[in-house]
């Protein structure tokens, strides 16, 4: 087998970088070792950057994003007990839209020509310092493939083969906490995110759609599903909240860990990572999502240029551009975390305090964070 | 011996207070372990905020602070091989005056009357949960002496008795880096503070006056000064500091460990605590000085109320409204010292770089911070 572009992984970065590629008239193909149904049913974030909605939007992808995407001009905050309204568009001019990953994925999938190769085992990437790399696989029947290729695009997230093929320096950090989260088939308590920062930890409050309630708590890093039977997660939501919650089915409910991380570098000969492969941030400041998408945005022209034009410029600098971009979400995200979450440490709980109520009285701070979350570049 | 207020301490919140007291018609008198000479030469912080500034003046010591002072209306930030000023008056209105903590100090002791208690010992607070507190100690002749009072303002810094006598429940943090601090008798460099993020470490060049230069060098909390002669010390200085450096004999040379501590809660009965006995500042926002005159500010207005009017609506929220205001510093000196200085954590060094890059590129990040740096309210 032969394409000019092995694309490992059909998550968000992976499926949109062959989309991306294909509309240059590029060939790529996509190998991804989870099932179709899979990858359409996890459910990751749902907050979308204007510049994540203007490539969707492009590439061709924005028909039910525009139908279905929620737009929101604000988020609050809720903490001392009080809510205090982080007005983003009127602080930045612009607005997120939330729609969750799974949705954008759907969409992917169903612009996706060809299909991905689901279910593939075995996948080792071979000779990556070289111009003529390649991919060899066990595809879905069992039988042992190589897919020849000039260009390796490493998308398969933080647990996949690409980012162990990079002789990468730098960086993990953990946090001391993580999220369990559930989706429920409820009305939102409310037509906008809130962020709550509470003596009992954080909660936040988020949706998918007007049915679909996306809810999460601050918990142990060690904590257990099984101790948060449903009765015990609503009560505790309407706590940290401070809002009426209306108690609806469970769509989903699980526990994920807090972590942030940045390969260096995140290019190594014709291996490219792009997306959770390249960087994980705290789920705090909602930037995955967005990150793996301006990768790919800048991935597919440098490897545009680089295949159609000869022009290795994009390519020499991929790295650095993104790793700049990863590391201004990385502070962002990071900051958001340490402000929101509860901390065990009598210090750090008090410098959270301190850092919300700076952010509830100066306009100035309240516009930095603003522009951080819309992912202005006048906050770059 | 009887006053109303005992002072314990004669660093500038114990001397100010004395002073704004005794300005209201209330018999303050002040204790010191240390002799007149050694108070009189402490050098310490010298940006003076505006605020601090107007109580100065108000309290009628304005006269040489204002002949000698050197108003600044930005300072600089070097990083990435290059500078970018931070221009406080166009971001908040307001400029920050450079004069020193020591001329502080003498201003406020030739306008002492009477002189303070130098060079006492065995200093012991009594009783302070009534309304009839005491000190007892030994005074410069060796005569045990008791001080009968209403009230005791604590003043005696980090090392002092009477945090000690307060039932305190927080909270403490150190730093994995000292300053390495001279004082030189050359001009300055450059007419702004020039703080200086580089790989060999945190760089600060500030000045006294037109012909003292103060400068410090971040070094590892071990650092022993006997492994900086002067030419080291001034070739580290260029180094990071990206700016020719005029070296001039040495005034002072000293290393100096970087500490957060917040006193919580700030009274115990009739003992107050102001300035360092109730919270340490890492020196990277010029915090200290600021947080203890505005400390002694309130203070003073409370005892008046409480002592001559018998209102104590002000001495019962002392601790709260000034607790809030230490957090804040607190805040902003972390995240200054976490910014600017280089650390051993490669994650923590690319958080640094990001926070500078963006308080370089967005005006909303750079005017947060320049209110954070005059101290503006709106920044509260």
């Amino acid at each position: 087998m032969r394409t000019q572009i092995a694309v490992v992984g059909a998550g968000p970065a992976g499926l949109l970088l062959a989309h991306l590629l294909r509309l240059e008239g590029l060939d790529a193909v996509v190998l991804e070792t989870r099932q179709r149904e899979h990858v359409l049913s996890r459910i990751r974030a749902g907050v979308l950057e204007p510049g994540t909605v203007d490539v969707l939007r492009e590439a061709g992808l924005g028909a039910r994003l525009d139908r279905a995407g929620l737009e929101h001009q604000g988020f609050s905050l809720r903490f001392d007990g009080a809510e205090h309204r982080i007005a983003l568009t009127e602080l930045t001019g612009k607005s997120i839209t939330v729609y969750g990953q799974q949705e954008v994925v759907r969409d992917l999938l169903d612009a996706a020509e060809p299909e991905p190769w689901f279910g593939v085992s075995d996948v080792v990437l071979h000779e990556v310092t070289t111009d003529r790399p390649s991919v060899t696989f066990t595809d879905a029947d069992g039988i042992a493939r190589t897919l020849h290729c000039e260009v390796i695009a490493g998308c398969d997230g933080f647990h996949g083969v690409s980012r162990n093929a990079v002789p990468v320096t730098c960086c993990e950090r953990a946090f001391p906490y993580s999220w369990l989260g559930i989706l429920a088939k409820t009305p939102p308590a409310h037509h906008e995110l809130i962020y709550a920062h509470h003596e009992r930890g954080f909660a936040l409050h988020s949706m998918r759609s007007p049915e679909l309630t996306r809810l999460y708590l601050q918990v142990a890093p060690d904590e257990r599903l099984d101790d948060w039977p449903e009765d015990r997660i609503w009560e505790e939501l309407v706590l940290r909240l401070g809002t009426a919650c209306e108690p609806g089915p469970l769509v989903e409910k699980g526990i994920t860990s807090m972590r942030a991380f940045v390969a260096e570098p995140m290019r190594h000969g014709r291996l490219f990572l792009a997306g959770d492969a390249a960087h994980i941030v705290p789920p705090t400041g909602a930037k995955g999502l967005n990150l793996a998408v301006a990768d790919v945005a800048l991935l597919s022209k440098a490897l545009t240029s680089l295949l159609l034009h000869g022009r290795d410029g994009n390519a020499l600098s991929y790295s650095d551009v993104r790793l700049r971009a990863a590391w201004r979400a990385e502070r962002f995200s990071t900051e958001m975390t340490e402000m929101l979450h509860r901390s065990a440490d009598p210090f750090e709980q008090r410098l959270s305090l301190a850092r919300l109520r700076r952010v509830a009285s100066s306009t100035a701070a309240a516009t930095a964070l603003a522009q951080d979350y819309v992912g202005s570049s006048e906050g770059a």
